[in-house]
């Protein structure tokens, strides 16, 4: 599977879209707001960025949807709290944002460019931004289409990288379980399961050391002396790989693709030749590379729990009834919901390799395991935020 | 009319898309590369590129399709012939191109992405590029969204700003000829014509002087001293706005409009409030607008005659039979050609005020005037290409 051509989140603005299914995605992009407004003013107070006439910010994985220009608006409102504070030098209102929206080629970014013009409209008619910047708020959106493992911007031309639900995506899915013509190494499953052989285990953990590796190289060249990265993606919180924190919402889908299986709608080989580009890390992995490389000193990481659902309703354990709704249909409800999060993510690398025919039926299995699954337990993602300080 | 929502070239890759109707496009393309490779040429030569780490370069207006990557090959192959001939200082070879591509929010980005997997790599396989830049041809490419009658870049970030078939885009239809409420005063017209009375003539003037100002001011913002500009665009040889090279083929599409007014299928009064925002200026005007501005030093005008079907194949007047066709054939083959370069390039406009339902019938009208009048002379277009300098 050629990741970089395939892997998109769906499209425009419809039901299935991501737009519409992306409040995990959210959740997790405010968890992490501190940790981005604590770098940037760090960097803002560094004067690293005000001897210089642009900062350059890259947001990679920025994919299509409401969260797209969110972080945008959250770094132009600490900049500008910063600015009115006084505490930056006064020629930094003349300062100029060149901003870096980058994903896949596949990603759709028409639909995020649609969003623009009432985008920089809202921020010109923001009387904060026009009492400092006046009637231009000196903001240079682009889109750069690539892959992150890789260069993608020219040398020392960013002050500020961000990446949020996007760094647990592989470049490829690990060689030796790619094959077409060997053995299949992790049948029934895909992903890393309880009874994944350990070479299966060692594939993935290999495929991200060398990806994310060359992730620090790429960005190490791209980043000024004393910028700033912070990288916010699935992890997990142990060594072992396969708890169910760390891969279950995948452990779900391979036994609604087995169900099929069962009743003679998808090909037993299909599944067992299908292996999914993601990996959730633990942080010694993580320190790991970054030992390696030496181009980053790491300033903080931190582990969250997220609930499958984005957490947009609680449903209490403690309580039959919550918001009006019986603790079973609250259940129903948020099972629903993870797996519509879950198909706008991964739908476009499912259909590619199981074909289109089979998505609808395969998605309601996949609510029903699901949601069969949050009534004995809720099961959390963990997502790790960890702060970058690029050495001079 | 919200032209910067709206104008945008056919999408995708179908039979009525752009991509699949460019010739004429890509013709003129042709005719300005020695005037393109020229500037280049002497901003090379100039070291005021080689002195950065970076060279900045826009097109702005690429559309999406297949002329869209052709201008960036070209460049690149200046480059490389200039670098290899050892007339460049020997760092150069590890320059690094930063390239934008600018069009309004509404173009078909999506399409020109999935072109970009393989358009690196077929530079990362050129021995050419392979000998001077070893794997990596050092090649950032971005797109920009936006309207060019604006800022779109930070300051001083560009050497080289392109821009081909685009600026006879006007910002707004004049808004004396826009208002809803006021009395028609292009009568079932759609642009300038022989009917039209001055004051039409004269807020298309105007608006198009109001738009290039805004055009070279922001471009004087964002391109370094040295810099160089090379437009192409629609224009016409003499001071008079109403000569069958200005304006014909908008004649023809109003009359095709007309004659649906007569057939009962279309309101007279909906042609009569649609006006083009569009205009072909004679170099007078764009002299004016440079005294204006004096940011930019003009270092070339050139007109140019473009066949309205790029000349494919030409149709000979002295022959009855071409390539085996007879004479009649040929004529009906390039209207065909014409009405449908047209449709890809009007559409979207066109079928924002008419609505989608005479979209067909029209352009088949209008295939036939076109080929009618073809038959009786080949009017010919006029494009302008312009060669700038940035002052210091």
């Amino acid at each position: 599977m050629e990741v970089v051509q395939i892997l998109h989140m769906n499209k425009g603005n419809g039901e299935a879209s991501y737009a519409q299914n992306s409040e995990v995605q959210n959740k997790i992009l405010a968890i992490a707001k501190p940790i981005i407004e604590k770098a940037l003013l760090e960097l803002l107070g560094s004067n690293r960025v005000m001897a210089t006439e642009s900062m350059g910010i890259a947001d990679l994985g920025c994919s299509s949807g409401p969260n797209t220009l969110l972080l945008i608006s959250e770094i132009m409102d600490v900049i500008h709290a910063q600015l009115s504070s006084g505490q930056l030098h006064p020629s930094s209102s003349s300062m100029e944002f060149r901003v870096f929206l980058n994903d896949l080629c596949s990603n759709d970014f028409n639909t995020v460019f649609m969003t623009l013009p009432a985008f920089y409209n809202k921020l010109r008619e923001d009387d904060r931004y026009k009492r400092l910047f006046g009637a231009n708020p000196n903001l240079f959106i682009s889109a750069v289409p690539g892959s992150f493992y890789g260069r993608l911007f020219a040398r020392k031309s960013l002050h500020f990288v961000h990446s949020s639900s996007s760094l647990h995506w592989l470049s490829q899915v690990p060689p030796s379980l790619d094959s077409k013509t060997g053995t299949a190494l992790n049948k029934g499953k895909i992903y890393i399961s309880k009874s994944s052989p350990q070479c299966v285990l060692d594939a993935y953990s290999l495929q991200f050391h060398e990806d994310f590796l060359m992730f620090l190289k790429s960005r190490a060249e791209e980043i000024v002396g004393g910028g700033r990265m912070v990288l916010s993606f699935m992890g997990r919180p142990t060594l072992d790989p396969t708890t169910e924190q760390s891969c279950y919402h995948w452990e779900l889908l391979a036994l609604a693709l087995m169900s099929m299986v069962s009743d003679g709608l998808v090909e037993e080989e299909k599944v067992d030749s299908f292996n999914a580009p993601y990996y959730a890390p633990c942080a010694e992995e993580l320190k790991s590379v970054l030992q390696k490389d030496e181009s980053f000193i790491m300033d903080r990481l931190e582990a969250f729990e997220i609930d499958w659902d984005g957490g947009g309703d609680v449903v209490d354990d403690q309580a039959n009834i919550v918001n009006g709704f019986e603790h079973d249909q609250m259940v129903a409800i948020s099972g629903k919901r993870v797996a519509k999060t879950i198909r706008a993510v991964v739908e476009s690398m499912i259909e590619a390799h199981f074909g289109i025919e089979i998505m609808d039926d395969l998605f309601q299995r996949y609510t029903e395991l699901v949601t069969n699954h949050l009534s004995n337990r809720r099961t959390k993602y963990i997502n790790l935020v960890i702060s970058l300080i690029r050495r001079d």
